[in-house]
Parts: C-alpha cells; sequence; structure tokens
C-alpha cells in the first residue's frame, strides 16, 4: 500500500505577483488549466491505484486546497500545521499518520508545487523506489541534469543498488556555475528533486536514530490531534519542533539510503523564469499565458495577464508579469531577484505581497473593485449551499445588489430571498447573514459606505466554519 | 493686438495608451500637473495681455477642453470643426474670423501639445515675431536643434532678414540620421516648431494668391457659421475643404517668410521618449510620474502607472506605460512604433485605442468598474450643476448608491433627493434623470442588471447639453 504524502508549503515568493501569502505557488495554474496542486494530487491517485493521499499544509490553506480539489473523485486528507516548520517535521507527523493507517505502510512524499511533464516515466521510477523501499531503504528520486544549474542542490551517486537505482555519495548544496558544469559534464550527479519514498516505520526508526528529540516531540504533538471530518489540526505545540529540513534531519546521516536517478520533465517552478520554460514558446521564444497581446518584435519575453491588453515593443528576454493590483517587469534571467521585491514590499507593509485584489474566504471570495475615502465596492461571490457568518459592522452600512443566483438575506428582525436585479439595505448595527439558497454561484456587488472601512470592524456571532472567536 | 490661436487637433497615437481617440495627446499632463493644453492657454494669455485665444479644435473635444480650461480666468472661445483637415483649413477659418474681430489683428499660432520650458525665450522670440509680421512676414518659429533628430522637418536659413530673423532658404522633410548630423554642424539649420505668427490680411494675402481656391471655400464655411456662447460649429460643408498643411499649402510658396531661430527648450512631445525627457531622471537615468514603484538595478527607464504598484529588476532604456486597461513595455529607442500598436488594435476593432476606462461627458465622467455578462457596474461622478439626459434605457434595470454629494432623480412619476449611503432602484423602461443639486462633486455607484448592456441601449427626450436626435 502506497500512501501519497503532498507537502503543500512552498510560498513561492519569486513567482510574485501571482503568487502571494495568501494564494502560494500550489495554488497557481502552470502546464495547462490545472493548479499545482491538483496536478500533483492527481499523479498521487494515478500512482497509488486512487489511495486518498494526505496533504500537509498550513491551516491558512485548508479551505483554498479544499475547494481547489472539490471536484477530485477521491479527495484528500488533511494535516493543518499552526505554521510551517519545514519539512523534518512534516514528514515525522505525515508518517506516525501513516503507521497508524497500516504498520507496513509505504510513503511517497510529493511537494505539492513541481510540475512533472513525463509522467509515465514519473511513474516507473515509483514503482521502482517502492520496491526497494519494501526492502528497508530510504529512496530519493534524482533528476538528471539537463542543464548546469545553480539553483538545486545535487546528489553525486555511487554504486549501483539495484537495477534502477544508485547509493548517494554525498549531497551537496547548490553549487557555483562552474561547479554545476563540472557535475553535468561528470554524469554521475543528479538534482535533489524533494521527493521521497519509505516504509513509515523505515522513516520512524531513522528519526529515532539521528534525531530522537525532533520523533520524540512529533509523538506527543501526534498524541494530542485528532480527527475532525477529513483534517487533522496540529495542536499550537506544533510550532515547538524544530525548524529543520528532512536532508539535514535524516538523510544526510542514513546509511540505508539510495537515490533513482529519473529521466521525467520535472521542474520545481523555482521562478518565472521556470514558468516560462514550461509552456511551448513561438518561433521567437515568445511565451504567454492565454492572454490578449500585440507583441512587434521581440524575442524570449514571457507575458502573462489577465483581463488587461499587453503591449511589447522590442524586447528582449524579459518578463512581463500583471495582475490587477501589481505589475512585474524584469529581465528573465534575474527572475531569482524577484525575492527581493517581496521584501521591499513586506518591509513597506505594502498588502500586495499577502493578499490579491480577490481573496478567498471558506464560503467563496470577495473582490476589491474600488476602494475609496468614504465607501469601498467588493463583488461578493458565495458557493451554492455557502453562507457566511452572522455579522454587525460598527462604522460601515451595506447596500447590495443582487447580479446572479439566490440569496437568504437575514437583516435584523427579517429574512428576504432575492434574486438577480434586487438589492437590499443592510444599515450599520444591524446583524444579517448572507446565505447562498440556489444551485449556482451567488453573486453580488456590495456598496459600503462609512467613515472606517476595514475588514476589521466586524462581530461575528455564528459561523460554519468555526471562525468566531 | 496680438490674437492666438490654438491648434488642438494632435492625436498623438504614439503617446497609447494615456493618449486616446477620445482623450488625445493636448490633455496629457506632462511636466507638472497641467495638461499640455492647459499649459498652452497659459503661455497665450501671457504673450498676449490677456487676449482670450481661439481654440480650433474638434467638436467632440469641446466640453473636455471645456472643463479642462474652466478655472481659467480668462476663457477661450471655441471654434469646432466636424471632422480634421490639418493645419492649412484651420488656420484659414482662424483668420476670417480674427481679422472680423480686428481689421490688423495679428495672429500666434500655437499647437496646443508642444511642451516649452523657458518661457521667457519664447515670450522674447514671439515679440521679434510681432514686429516682423506688422511689417508683413509670414514669421515660422525655428528651434535651434539640440541633436540630430530625425523626427522633424527642418528650415535651412539664409541672410538676416532683422537683428532676430533670418530668410528661408528652403524647407526640408524629415531626414536621416546622416543628413540630421550634418545639418546640426553646419549650423545654419533649425527644427520646424509649427507655430506661426502674422497678420491675419497678410496670411489671407498669401491664401488668395497660393492657393485661393482653399480660400474661397473656406469663405464660405465662415459665411454659414454662426456663434453660439462661446463655440462656433464650423458646418459640415468643411470636411469638403481640402486636407492639406498650411506648410505646403503656403509656406513653401510664399517670398514673405522669415524666421526666428529661438533657444526655448521646445519639444513636440512627439512620443513616449520624449515624454521621459521631459521629467528630472535620478542618478541612474530612471524617470516616472508620482507613481509606487519598486526599482532595481536599472537605467535609463520610465515608468508611468496609475494605482498600480509597478516593480522592475535589471531593465535598461524601457518605457512601461501603465493604464488601468492597457499595457505598453518597450524598447525606448523605439517609441515611434507605437503607432503601430494602435494600428493593430484599430484594425482589430479593440476599444483600447478609442476610449480610456473612465471617459469624459459634458456633466462629468463614468468610470467602468467591471463589464460581466449580465451586470455592469460604474462609477458615476456628476459636477455641480451638472445633469445627465433625461433617459430611458429598455434593456436595463439601474440600481444606484450615492456615496457623496447630493443627487436630485427623477425616476418615473417620482422626484427624490438622495445623499451618501441612500439608493434608488431604476427599472427598465422607466424615465429618470440624475442632477447634482450640492456644490460638491457626486458620486454614485452604478449596478446595472440586464441582457444588454451596450451604451446604445438609452432613449434620450431632453438633454441641456444638446445630445437629443
Amino acid at each position: 500500500m502506497l500512501i501519497p504524502i503532498i507537502l503543500s508549503g512552498g510560498a513561492g515568493t519569486r513567482l510574485w505577483p501571482v503568487s502571494r501569502e495568501a494564494y502560494p505557488k500550489p495554488f497557481m495554474r502552470i502546464g495547462g488549466g490545472k493548479s499545482l496542486l491538483t496536478q500533483t494530487h492527481e499523479r498521487a491517485l494515478e500512482v497509488s491505484g486512487n489511495t486518498a493521499p494526505l496533504i500537509v499544509t498550513n491551516r491558512d490553506y485548508y479551505f483554498l486546497s479544499h475547494d481547489e480539489l472539490e471536484n477530485q473523485q477521491i479527495k484528500p486528507q488533511y494535516m493543518l500545521e499552526p505554521s510551517g516548520r519545514n519539512t523534518a517535521p512534516a514528514i515525522a507527523l505525515a508518517a506516525l499518520w501513516a503507521i497508524q493507517q497500516k504498520p507496513d505502510a509505504c510513503m511517497l512524499v510529493m511537494p505539492a508545487d513541481h510540475l512533472i511533464k513525463d509522467t509515465p516515466s514519473f511513474y516507473t521510477a515509483v514503482r521502482h523506489a517502492e520496491n526497494l523501499a519494501k526492502d528497508g531503504f530510504l529512496v530519493l528520486f534524482g533528476v538528471k541534469p539537463t542543464g548546469p544549474e545553480t539553483g538545486f542542490g545535487y546528489i553525486e551517486m555511487g554504486n549501483k543498488v539495484s537495477e534502477h537505482a544508485q547509493v548517494v555519495q554525498r549531497f551537496v548544496e547548490k553549487p557555483d556555475a562552474v561547479t554545476a558544469a563540472r557535475y553535468l559534464a561528470e554524469g554521475n550527479y543528479v538534482w535533489n528533486s524533494g521527493m521521497f519514498c519509505f516504509k513509515a516505520s523505515t522513516i520512524l526508526d531513522a528519526f529515532a536514530t539521528y534525531n530522537p528529540a525532533l520523533l520524540e516531540a512529533a509523538r506527543e504533538v501526534w498524541n494530542s490531534t485528532k480527527l475532525d471530518g477529513d483534517k487533522m489540526e496540529l495542536p499550537a505545540s506544533f510550532t515547538a519542533l524544530e525548524n529543520i529540513s528532512i536532508d539535514y534531519a535524516v538523510m544526510e546521516k542514513a546509511k540505508n539510503i539510495a537515490v533513482i536517478p529519473g529521466d521525467f520533465d520535472w521542474s520545481d517552478i523555482g521562478a518565472w523564469k521556470a514558468v516560462a520554460e514550461a509552456i511551448p514558446a513561438d518561433a521567437s521564444g515568445n511565451t504567454q499565458n492565454d492572454c490578449q497581446t500585440i507583441v512587434i518584435d521581440s524575442r524570449n519575453t514571457h507575458i502573462q495577464t489577465t483581463d488587461r491588453l499587453v503591449a511589447v515593443i522590442g524586447l528582449d528576454n524579459l518578463l512581463v508579469i500583471d495582475t490587477p493590483d501589481a505589475l512585474l517587469v524584469a529581465d528573465k534571467s534575474r527572475s531569482q531577484e524577484v525575492k527581493e521585491v517581496v521584501n521591499r514590499l513586506k518591509a513597506s507593509g505594502h498588502e500586495s505581497h499577502k493578499t490579491h485584489r480577490t481573496v478567498a474566504r471558506p464560503w467563496g471570495t470577495y473582490t476589491v473593485l474600488q476602494d475609496a475615502p468614504g465607501f469601498k465596492i467588493k463583488r461578493i461571490a458565495v458557493k451554492p449551499g455557502a453562507s457566511l457568518s452572522l455579522q454587525m459592522h460598527h462604522h460601515r452600512s451595506e447596500h447590495w445588489v443582487v447580479v446572479s443566483g439566490k440569496a437568504e438575506v437575514i437583516n435584523g428582525e427579517q429574512t428576504v430571498v432575492l434574486e438577480a436585479n434586487q438589492s437590499t439595505y443592510i444599515p450599520a448595527g444591524n446583524k444579517h447573514r448572507l446565505t447562498n439558497v440556489g444551485n449556482t454561484e451567488l453573486a453580488l456587488i456590495e456598496v459600503q459606505c462609512g467613515s472606517y472601512l476595514g475588514e476589521d470592524d466586524i462581530v461575528r456571532f455564528e459561523d460554519i466554519y468555526g471562525r468566531v472567536q
């Protein structure tokens, strides 16, 4: 039994302005219409014979992940971290969960934010890995280098362990360009993909040997974790676990490790350059998402936008990444430095490192269309059956106009049902609640009026998503 | 008596996406907070001792020009063309008007879309020109070249006519780079600025001599033109006049011409490169309007945006021109080619060559905040005292929420007054009218609902701006 463990953590700050704290890299649609998380989930089902994966992610991403995967036939379970502690604590907890499912469970650990284009080759590599894992190996997936990349850790491989796997000679940190070129030439180096396969019992034994304190602390966390529907919320004590990667905590010390050198067209989509490379280019090397552009005499340039028209003239090797509230124009060869932009945004307290203009909520989304002194306009989209909390605002009144779907509105003592082209008014101080009682998405336009329009002017009385303090 | 004639025609297609058909170059704010039109108007008043200028422009720009200049102490008169016919017809009509004001009127012809930074030098040049004009000369303003520009026509100057003016040896078309460099080296060439000074009688005599047919046709147009308040609407027959520049029609044939070589830091703002050059650059040569940017290791790059954050990394000599619905990123040295973008937009019927997301109307502006199937959201801003037409829509209902100011709303048989945080509903088929009855701007949010939401679903019954068919 192969249990897929999906680590959905990567913030993807180098993919700003599309990836943001509240909508990070696993939710980005790259290489087709599906998000990286969905693609990973589908690979997990395929390779495990439809075993429900465990997704380990931050609790803030639970509803977003849930919505993202709601059309999947087999749904995952969730293990929710109160804060990210790198891969070792996550894998330790996942192993404690897996061994409880089945004592000889075999885990396939996959980050949620990787792109794999040649899935048949990947599935073959997993089969080989699973066989070794059953024999007590900790198996790493290496990726045969296609160029002298400096952005990855490398694994130097030694003698064969089996027909398809080799001994791990040593782990090497991200090399400089000269060293990377040498690794490529020597041929016995692979990129460290961050994917693993091992029995739950094997990795727990390895923790016990090489990092017993971490395992001990993880057990205590696990013992106070309860399953609630499809999710397990890890308690606050998880945050006290050592912030350390599985490579440092275990892999670099263990003896029973092996690497399978894979060749499955893999990318960790580390930066915009990799996104561009994942999209078929035109004759001039230009790439774009499905957007409206006018391109005059430009080469090797990646353009990405939503509903704005983008015209470019005479560009070479650039990135143009356009979102409703922030625009990035950068030399493609310097796409790593996008991280610096995000750092500066954080330092200045600018919202655009954190949220998009469209914000996901458990019940749907809202989009700020205009935020001006004295008023704010939002488009609110509520999923069928979903309901906002019963709430009240001290400082703002709200005018609601339904533009599609069917709303039930509790407004003070009254309850009304509104359909498209009907409106209502919620005075400041009135308790109110919005529910989608139709079978299609409910869309409404909210015009807020008041002297203070911050999101924190909200008193919640009841909430089906547990958001009442 | 020096009468300023302001030719406000230039479409400025090379300044897309800020300059658009419905909001062209004269209205752009360059070199400070004022529009080029306002700057030209203020120069006109200064140099003429507060003589009200005549603005010759397209009838579509009357209200926009009027609003733009509403805070000027001395207001212009308007001569409104049904369609643009280049400079010769406009100048002929302006001369017929001017000579009627005063038989020996002297005209100073100034395009509305030029930037002049050294106004004292310009005023001195105008004084010299006026003296020559009184002696019966057609006076051109030349600009001493500061570089081998290929974007301008040149004038080769001969002997001195007076202390400050020289004979025009010949006009030369836009030269290639080698020729331009030679002109610069030889020193007796100036750029042809497109500004002129002459007596109305002198230019009319010149038309009579060199293009009598045009003059005859212009006289017929003039005879059926009536003054209506501050404006003269030229009749449709104007459109039959020859589409020709004053240079071709008169200047290149006339004998009594002279050129004053000026040195007043002039730019015709022909393309974005010139806009960037008109703004003080930082130590790296970067320029921007007053906008939010993060600039990492970039040089000679011009950034212009409204409310979006723009981050750039590793750019060199680029233009980033961002507007709510269209973005231009271009090599600065190829800013002439923006024209080609506009041609392609026109060919494809894309709205963004014509209108902005904010559209000016006689009564104020509207901004489309969202245009989606089944509904459209607008922010409507009405000037104090202004009133929309009494109108009706067949296919859409409208929900209005006032967010600031005071509105009088006629809605079917009822009339109500609404203030901030009040709303009303206009069902499809209801006659309605919106008037700002307060002393401050009236702002309201309109949510339109209906199966058809085109601007042409409007029946106008009464309109104070004469827009009823």
